[in-house]
């Protein structure tokens, strides 16, 4: 595709990077806000990669031999768009839209575009992402697409980063690229290395990765960095680019106190750039290819639990993404060194080739689910509930992205016993509530987790399923339905006193609760919850006209849980029945999972019990928030 | 204090190494669970540590020249509390209650125990916080204790410790020591790199560290390590040890299969091992040292805003928080590379031997607030309220740990405008709420961030302190009190048919409706929430009796935050108001501040629109769950 450049291509090249440099420089002045000078550092790096070695095909972005660029220094996006400007993907009308109310050319980058596969903007996140798609294309696809990821300097401070250089390492991902824009300045001011371009290079050396340091502004040292690592194919590759923040104009090149500014004078920068070009890049298409499916085309058949058997929901997890995994090829799933825990190992025993060791790199296994479902796949990641909380700035990007990820988080609540509150996923309904349009699924028993799990494979966005460590009863025949929004009600009657909601381990200490009371004569309605968002506004809303009490039990802190989705049911000004949260209030040592429930006051006796002060009218606990 | 070891000296810590098995194996046998294998593997690393180089005063764990001992392997206890019991600071019977309900010796180590000074359990967390106080005790106590950090060979895939490992390098900690007991096997299996002792050191020395690559079983090895490492002072230093999990017993020893597990004999298990020992080490004292405080000493003399003024609050956070630290010595503050806009710059230039450059590395930002307040600092940790997330796991195991932390995040909701949705706390607020035990401040004026910034110093516990980008204009006077659990009634009279509820940014735009519909005719009450955690359950009861319908309005999403601790006032069983929740629902793009509010519906006409329709008992929004 490309050879050794001579000088004509060479002049050519500056110039296309002066006009990077100068459509940069006007959409920001136009916006009023944005980051001129940090696209003004790669502009060269920006202007070799499109004219000479990005294969991508702009009017078919879901071209299966297409490269993936990703841009993880996301506040660059004046660069991004004058890039698709010179493409001419985008018009300049429309990059003067940049930053404005309505338009597609956000701040930072979003799949509101066609052209950009993943949010970007919260830095070190580009490159985890790229890991999962380079996974993808070398072990899933077997396609020979190249992932690019430019980054920033002061972005590799991130962990995150670190973890995606040793999994890329480790993997040998010779289809993979970080070019590292070493423009010296972060946000307010000189970087840790500065223009120390070997400081990079020997930690990502020292990592597995094959790199060359260069001067980001010589045309052809930057054209050659390319083609080298293009040869490279048993590793992952890092072009680090010596360059200068606001390049080209000296008002502002290297200084700093220019981040994230309009240039002081755009029209005068623009004239010392040389002034506006009009040059189109036909950019490079890939080779014709199809996409490659490993695996799947056999019928879906989901496990079967007898009821009355005690099955652990996270055994029923195992087993259904795994019979899930047989029936879809797209079907892959990631783990964080937990397998044999969270029961993913089933499936990497039956789909070894579809299975993804993240070792324990929480923020990678989530990148690398969301790098996977931007080639397509459906990604299952999983780890303890607990420790996913160290991805959740992934998860919130991924929402921003439009992701269509799922989040498998095991060993829940005190139920989990001795092992104590570090392992207790306690704040993960709150973390995956909280994320913009997720779904939010907690079975209690393992004919439920089978169907949520085939089902939650088709819904959009974020979707996370809890499952519990300890076993707990079959209650459900396996060919019931349990759809995404709805719930279960499983005691009712006319004289029914209160409701008991409860999901999970909780559900069956509500049942129970219920038991005791009906030998007391106490009638008490029971949901089972299991969607805990969307959540089953119509019959929360029903058993409150009826019952008038609803009583959430939840094995997780009282804040943003089970209590606030029941309570986020009646947010819209109607009447509002009697509101109860019974949740983790305490923090808990090491003790048996029932001891656990006990001390937390959610077990089936402590639940029985405050439902006989409620009957009576009287308020059973002191208010948590008081 | 150690010289080179006899042969004898070598038989006695080789008997203290098989003590420390011996007991391990009889501590979860006991309990029934945990994990010998990894406590064995790490045995003679330990023996000799304690014996030889540890200086320690059991007897006064606060003492200033301590060494601090982190198990980053936090499920290794079984070992850990073996030390405790060769120190002779418990007794064989307390070991024995390992794992049992109202035992301090749980699963995981928790600060109960007064030698344990961190929580630990969440892999990956140990170097991190290590990091910060060795940071303590270079740049703030100047003395001359070291920092051991022990850590599994798993862990080391965790980007935070290399986010560690970055910072540790930069600024020369001397004083940490780093050991890691590469076992070669995981939970589920072989770790990355095995018995890879190299790959660990190669990386470690890129980062700037000086490492040393030993057999962790040989005695003289392991002591000649120790001494080696004290020796340097210029840079952090590993002991990188290769060692075999379950060492010393056959039947689970270097063998897949056995972590977390009692061993299958442990009678048999402990003849093996020689039988029970009952050696008692006497750990060396630290010298007599006193705590040094840098600077502080003044009066406290807060910042003073005129009413009118706009100001926006993260600048009154920052002079406010420069005030604390001229007034006390022991405040320190901590940022992640975005100081000249969370405005904790203004503390570097008054304090700048109290600030800490964090970079971009929110992980390490966490862990260093928690490092530095184990020795007896007050700090405050300050970012992107929306990058803020990257940390949730640290901000988690602080609470376990009870550490007393500030954290602020600036930049929140869709108020910050044209940035769009990446840079935008969002979820921050339902993230610190379902911390165990924390506060959530969320001023709306300068004076009020000014009097919490001083107030929240002394609170117990995660204090989360949430500011606006934007100015607002100052509504109190800077004599006007804001106790923590506290709200502010701004508009209140006796016809009141409905409350507003805001905070931050939304109380303006509350105050703002509640003018629109005085003009209208309709009386409405605001308050502003300040206090988001606890909250203030006594005065929204109140005005849930006297308006019958309460009204929030926050720029967060939906879920865990203003509405729901609202909601959390009336979930014990008392009679509920009508409850109406005005959040941002949809995922916002670019646009200018006041046009996000609009979009998001939750600016002054929006809110003024819901009120009119409220007042006339229709019901205005669609359920945002249904």
């Amino acid at each position: 595709m490309s050879t050794e450049m001579s000088t004509d291509q060479n002049a050519e090249l500056f110039e296309l990077a002066q006009q990077l440099r100068v459509d940069a420089v006007r959409a920001a002045d136009a916006a009023g806000s944005g980051h001129p000078t940090s696209s003004m550092s790669a502009a060269d790096l920006a202007a070799v990669l499109l004219s000479r070695h990005l294969r991508y095909d702009f009017d078919r972005p879901d071209h299966p031999g297409n490269d993936r660029l990703v841009l993880s220094k996301g506040h660059a996006t004046p660069l991004l768009y004058a890039m698709y400007l010179a493409a001419g993907a985008i018009d300049d009308d429309e990059l003067l839209t940049f930053r404005k109310k309505g338009s597609r050319l956000e701040g930072h980058p979003t799949p509101r575009i066609p052209w950009v596969d993943v949010a970007t903007g919260s830095l070190g996140q580009g490159l985890p992402v790229g890991v999962g798609m380079a996974l993808a294309g070398k072990c899933l696809d077997r396609a020979d697409y190249r992932v690019w990821v430019l980054s920033g300097d002061s972005e590799m401070a991130e962990g995150s980063v670190w973890e995606a250089a040793e999994h890329a390492g480790f993997e040998n991902l010779g289809n993979l690229t970080l070019i590292v824009d070493v423009n010296r300045l972060g946000q307010r001011g000189p970087t840790r290395h500065g223009r120390d371009l070997a400081a990079y290079g020997r930690r990502l050396r020292a990592f597995g990765w094959h790199t060359v340091e260069i001067d980001g502004h010589d045309i052809g040292a930057v054209d050659a960095a390319y083609e080298e690592v293009r040869g490279v194919t048993d590793r992952p590759t890092a072009i680090i680019a010596g360059t200068r923040k606001g390049r080209g104009v000296a008002a502002v090149e290297d200084k700093e106190g220019w981040h994230g500014k309009p240039l002081p004078d755009a029209a005068a920068a623009v004239d010392e750039l040389g002034g506006r070009r009009s040059i189109r890049v036909a950019v490079h298409k890939p080779a014709d290819a199809q996409p490659r499916r490993a695996g799947g085309g056999g019928d879906l058949v989901l496990p079967r639990y007898d009821k009355g058997d005690e099955v652990a929901t996270r055994n029923a997890f195992g087993e259904a993404v795994t019979a899930l995994g047989t029936a879809r090829g797209e079907v892959v799933v990631l783990d964080g060194e937990v397998g044999d825990s969270t029961r993913a190992q089933f499936f990497s025993k039956k789909h070894p080739e579809r299975y993804f060791e993240c070792y324990i790199a929480e923020q990678q296994l989530a990148a690398g689910a969301v790098g996977m479902q931007a080639c397509g796949y459906v990604p299952f990641a999983c780890s303890f509930a607990s420790f996913l909380t160290r991805a959740h700035d992934f998860f919130r990007m991924a929402a921003i992205g439009e992701a269509d990820i799922n989040v498998v988080g095991s060993h829940v609540g005190t139920a989990i016993g001795q092992d104590g509150p570090s392992q207790m996923g306690l704040e993960d309904l709150a973390m995956f509530r909280s994320i913009h349009g997720s779904t939010v699924l907690y079975p209690s028993d393992a004919n439920q987790t089978a169907r949520l799990v085939a089902e939650m494979a088709d819904v959009r966005g974020i979707r996370y399923l809890r499952t519990n460590r300890g076993e707990t009863p079959v209650i459900y025949g396996p060919d019931e339905e349990f759809p995404v929004g709805g719930s279960k009600v499983l005691r009712s009657g006319a004289k029914d006193e209160l409701t008991l909601i409860g999901a999970g381990q909780t559900l069956h200490e509500c049942l129970a609760a219920a038991d005791i009371l009906a030998e007391e004569g106490i009638a008490v309605r029971v949901i089972d919850l299991y969607s805990v968002k969307p959540v089953d506004a119509g019959t929360l809303r029903t058993a409150a006209d009826q019952t008038g009490c609803l009583v959430t039990v939840e094995d997780h802190h009282p804040e943003g849980g089970l209590g606030d989705a029941v309570a986020e049911a009646f947010a819209d000004g109607r009447p509002v029945p009697r509101l109860v949260r019974l949740a983790v209030g305490t923090m808990p040592g090491s003790a048996t999972p029932q001891e656990q429930l006990a001390a937390a006051g959610i077990d089936a006796q402590s639940i029985a019990a405050g439902a006989r002060l409620l009957v009576e009218k009287a308020v059973i606990r002191p208010n948590p928030a008081a």
